[in-house]
């Protein structure tokens, strides 16, 4: 791998941090059947024209706006499973575009969740997807252009290396599956190995590697680990083993993990950040906080996002 | 999980595998800078209205039906690898759509090759994207409609098991990796484990558990593996693990893998057709075959399909 650019994923991120004072990630994982109703009206375009997919993918793009718009300012990233675009076809593709801009243009960092993985020419054809694109003989094609993208690494670190390479070439990192949020994640990922460590501490292992030599000059990598925040038991373990890597912890709200149990992802190194180090997301919790609090949709989805923030902040 | 619809999707691929006399899976993973030149001349509208990326995926769809047209008489199946689509964005999703009705015209089985993986919420989003599509408040949404999808179970079997709900119910299948065909595979998937065995075991114990109801007449399940073909000292003991499995074997050719070496894949019970058992995918070897053989491409790439298609079907 190539040494890191002068400006590092960790430096940049950890910039927007500081400048935010926030180290929340909004989720975005629209569910048609669940948009904001004042947000995600039926476009005024006849509707007959469209498919369910676009008619679908429109109201989607109003509802992730409004929802952004409502909480851009406690927030330092945006998260967007891919899925949930996925399953609405071209038009739900043209939508993320549509909405990495838009989030961009509020000045958020953009997550593209995926977890993608597949042998080392896939994967450089995913990382294309997701970063910079490629050049091809009619023009140079663009992608996603994540500032992140989480990766699934059970095909070993050298499948994991193309996304790394990709990304750090623009200043971009990759976010390793680790140990998933999920209730079932000890199936795989907590199997006792015949050295007495578990399946979850070898893939820590390859991000501590190929992290390495992405570490800026805020003391982060650009290689980092998605650790669900549901079993906090894991959390002091995982920062001895990838002590330089930016945790991405989801499962807080509506997977029942607690952002105060998450102290132990705080790296204890020198940073010029420390809060960069252990990025909370949530995404129903703080999309559906009206479901369960006061006010509109927008209302109750900032100051959830504000209660997080805060108590995120205060792990430092 | 629900028991499998009558006719259960290996039954299906075994009347298939039976009709065609052929167990070889097509893999299409176009490099818009290796397209078939006759096949994929430009368009002939006019070029400055279209970006690159609906520039190139116009090629792509052409060299895409020249290659499935060349070789569907000597193929099965047609595996896309969704890479290879994403990173020409909306277009390039279109382009997939338009090619899994082109092969399903010429009596092609449909493999999507994305080997999705996620907590259960966003595996069924997933799911829904690769199956039947789902029931949206404007109507309802077409999903990709595969017959087969290849996902990864890094994250557990409660997170496999939304795929084999969403296949099962439509009579399709899922083929999850178990020991992949890259050169690194061994990095998490041979880690050794305190009990004796290997990680890609306990894979494998997933499969033969998610796959014990849907297992048809044909005596094959409608949950199989992907076993790399680069290996095949794996294939016996994949076969003890997951005797009614379908095995989906990628690296033949350009990856290394020979098919001879591959009988101990195919599956020892009472089956319809065993050949059934053990599908054999190419890729580039059959893309490609005019770069390295005589002939067009699309003579060479027939040739090719069908050495496989004799050298596989002699493995029983």
């Amino acid at each position: 791998l190539d040494a890191a650019p002068q400006r590092s994923f960790g430096d940049l991120l950890s910039a927007r941090v500081q400048a935010r004072q926030s180290q929340i990630v909004l989720g975005v994982d629209p569910d048609p059947s669940a948009l904001w109703p004042d947000a995600a009206a039926p476009d005024e375009r006849p509707a007959a024209k469209r498919s369910p997919a676009e008619l679908t993918a429109v109201r989607v793009l109003a509802h992730c706006r409004a929802l952004i718009d409502a909480t851009a300012q406690e927030c330092v990233a945006v998260k967007f499973q891919l899925a949930c675009f996925e399953r609405l076809g071209a038009a739900g593709w043209s939508a993320l575009e549509e909405l990495i801009a838009y989030a961009r243009g509020r000045e958020l960092l953009v997550i593209a969740d995926g977890k993608r993985g597949d042998i080392p020419v896939s994967a450089s054809a995913y990382a294309q997807a997701l970063f910079a694109g490629f050049s091809a003989p009619d023009g140079p094609v663009r992608g996603l252009e994540a500032d992140l993208a989480t990766v699934n690494p059970l095909l070993g670190s050298e499948t994991v290396k193309p996304f790394v390479e990709a990304a750090r070439a623009r200043g971009a990192g990759v976010l390793a599956l680790v140990r998933t949020s999920n209730a079932g994640a000890s199936d795989v990922q907590d199997l006792p190995l015949a050295d007495g460590r578990l399946v979850w501490e070898r893939l820590a292992d390859i991000v501590r590697e190929l992290g390495a030599d992405g570490v800026g000059a805020s003391g982060l990598s650009d290689v980092g680990a998605v650790l669900g925040a549901t079993e906090p038991v894991h959390l002091e373990r995982a920062r001895e083993l990838m002590p330089q890597a930016v945790f991405l912890l989801p499962g807080v709200g509506s997977q029942g993990g607690r952002v105060e149990s998450l102290a132990g992802a705080i790296a204890a190194g020198p940073l010029s950040e420390p809060h960069a180090s252990a990025l909370v997301t949530a995404s129903r919790s703080i999309a559906g906080a009206h479901v369960v609090g006061a006010g509109s949709p927008a209302q109750a989805a900032r100051a959830q996002a504000r209660r997080l923030r805060e108590q995120a902040w205060s792990l430092v």
